[in-house]
């Protein structure tokens, strides 16, 4: 059976230069970097030149990333780190309703400790509007995180217009970048923002290494404390191979930038331009203009996505619903609720997302594959019969 | 030059099965657990056979293994997690005095959230006195931390009597394994504890992954937040690989822990009861009977240890001084001071760490080569001369 993965949301296919990359850190460079011997300095050269190679990814300094071990952990760290170390200045955030659930719920965590936080919405693009940001700074607020872009929809949000506004106010801005480092230009400087969490199993880099970007001078409290690793921001054993493999995958993402953008742009337009004219009842998701290149999202009415999933998988077809994150959970999506599109719509929601290995013949494929799928669901649901009957 | 490696203390070599066991994991079966296809139940298959041998090297079930990014996020998870999801019946935790720096630290970020902390003081051999824990024990006191092994002097402590206390008392009870799971039997049940951290890249397997055990019904607040993986209880893309190796890493170490003692004992004993005979002024560190089997530690006096470590790395031997994570801060270790070993003594601190590749050979190397650097040392020593002349 022919085999698509077309899920690079959830996580990408390790390219092969990085595997290679990270080889010897496994084999004959195991030391551990806080040792100073010959062992530890090989494991300390090498993740001190990833850090370079993923600083220059978002224009950075070295000494401004702090390696994580996901994505996820550098959203908390972010959140939690951040408001923890600026409480005396006041205990309000401000984050965006459309938030990735690591953000969501450090904000909910603090929630409980005592912090005030509040949910700007976003429009039926996703987007979020930089003046309901500004409309919720309060003297006491301390930190604003907006999203660069939400990876269910594709959706791209106005970074560079919030940070003028959290500037203006001295409110320090995190995005959580993890959709966007290493797969469109980011640049911390033109963002404007303070802080920036990435991931590199998103760019052909391996799982168990995020970062944080931290603008030099922000204050921040560490949410892993033990020792000295990471300039005391970070403690533990670093896991060296997975930080050489996620230098190199910035390296790759830096220089070849261009070509994968256009290659999945490519495959995107061509999927979300055939998909409406083989299907009827489709909504397309997220912005039609700042969007995501490899994101083609979209509900089908009148069927349940979880069922379309199983029927694609049986076909060789990997995608998915929603984030990774809450896949096993089943629900719908906070993020398609948020922009108003109705609960039975956002159930019949697919999310392909595009890679660079990714061809022609794959969106052929899924044309091919997905409407008798949608045609048979259809058959069985009685919320289609209904809308027939209705209609005639 | 002759390389002998003797810091397995601080990090040690991954074994081939290991690898071969991960690499397929950065290759085809690249997905996402959380993910509902082909791919997503590959790595979900992979990670929950790891499970299974992870909770069999300890003998707690596959359900109650968490796995985490590394020891100390474990011990992190584990000391503000149980504090925060149990401060409700009080504010009050007891640790010993010579605790890793995830322990420690994690207690003094409690101590800023309002917490009381207790510190166990130990013997001149690391020992901790259970009595010691029972007087602590207050009514408002809801977690006692203990570890089961200190790597640096490598004195085992009695966690079977300690947890006799705690169940007594009805306190929850964490131990930090870090230096034992893996390395000699460990048995949750047999040890009494509720809570026990470990981490692979002690025993052969990668860095990156840690886990933490926790006895089934024992509540505890996340400490990264975000998804549903590992049951909600700590967000974030799995580390597929790291965890696969982990898995093997642990499935090796429980077939072979008998073979790999004797091993490790020969070797230790070795060095143990030759290095007095070929230098004057050394005080061995440590429990003579309680003590890791690859842990051979002990302060040469009137040197720092530090000028020693340089010498040995340039005839290409590696070991430390103390814990790695604080190698780099090059400062005293507070294990020895807590023994009540003296200052002057503690900074002539060395720590030999045999690993399952060393050989007997190896032994004869440092017994060559640390002699002659000693005695350079003590020469240009203004506190050896002083003693000399006093001597006289």
């Amino acid at each position: 059976m022919k085999k698509v993965y077309l899920d690079n949301v959830s996580t990408t296919r390790l390219t092969v230069e990085v595997r290679q990359a990270m080889l010897p850190y496994f084999d004959e460079n195991f030391g551990n970097p806080s040792c100073v011997h010959e062992w530890g300095d090989i494991a300390k050269e090498g993740i001190e030149s990833a850090r370079n190679q993923v600083a220059q990814l978002i224009g950075g300094t070295a000494e401004e990333i702090i390696f994580t071990g996901s994505g996820t952990e550098s959203n908390n760290f972010a959140i939690k780190g951040l408001a923890l170390a600026h409480q005396k200045k006041g205990k309000h955030i401000i984050i965006s309703a459309i938030e990735h659930f690591s953000v969501l719920h450090s904000a909910k965590t603090l929630g409980k400790w005592g912090f005030d936080v509040s949910l700007v919405p976003v429009d039926k693009y996703g987007l979020v509007d930089p003046e309901d940001v500004r409309r919720r700074i309060r003297k006491d607020t301390i930190l604003v995180s907006i999203m660069h872009a939400n990876s269910e929809v594709g959706t791209i949000e106005p970074i560079e217009h919030i940070s003028q506004i959290t500037k203006e106010s001295e409110v320090i801005l995190h995005t959580d970048a993890i959709a966007t480092a290493g797969t469109i230009p980011v640049n911390v400087q033109k963002l404007g923002v303070d802080a920036l969490s990435l991931a590199s199993n998103q760019f052909y880099g391996p799982k168990g290494a995020g970062a944080l970007w931290l603008r030099q001078g922000v204050r921040i409290n560490p949410l892993i404390d033990g020792g000295v690793q990471e300039d005391g921001r970070r403690a533990g054993t670093e896991n060296v191979p997975a930080i050489i493999g996620s230098g190199k995958a910035a390296e790759l993402a830096y220089d070849s930038m261009t070509t994968r953008i256009e290659h999945l742009v490519n495959l995107r337009d061509r999927l979300l331009s055939e998909i409406p004219s083989t299907i009827d009842h489709v909504v397309i998701t997220g912005h039609p203009k700042h969007r995501l290149p490899g994101n083609a999202s979209f509900c089908i009415e009148f069927i349940e996505g979880e069922a379309m999933l199983m029927l694609l998988n049986s076909k060789g077809i990997a995608i998915t619903s929603g984030s990774a994150c809450t896949s096993r959970a089943l629900k719908a999506s906070h993020v398609l609720i948020a922009m108003s599109i109705p609960h039975a719509i956002a159930q019949g929601s697919l999310l392909f997302g595009f890679g660079i290995d990714n061809s022609s013949e794959d969106v052929d494929y899924v044309l091919e594959v997905l409407p008798p799928i949608v045609e048979k669901l259809r058959q069985m649901s009685p919320l289609y019969s209904k809308f027939l009957k209705r209609g005639k």
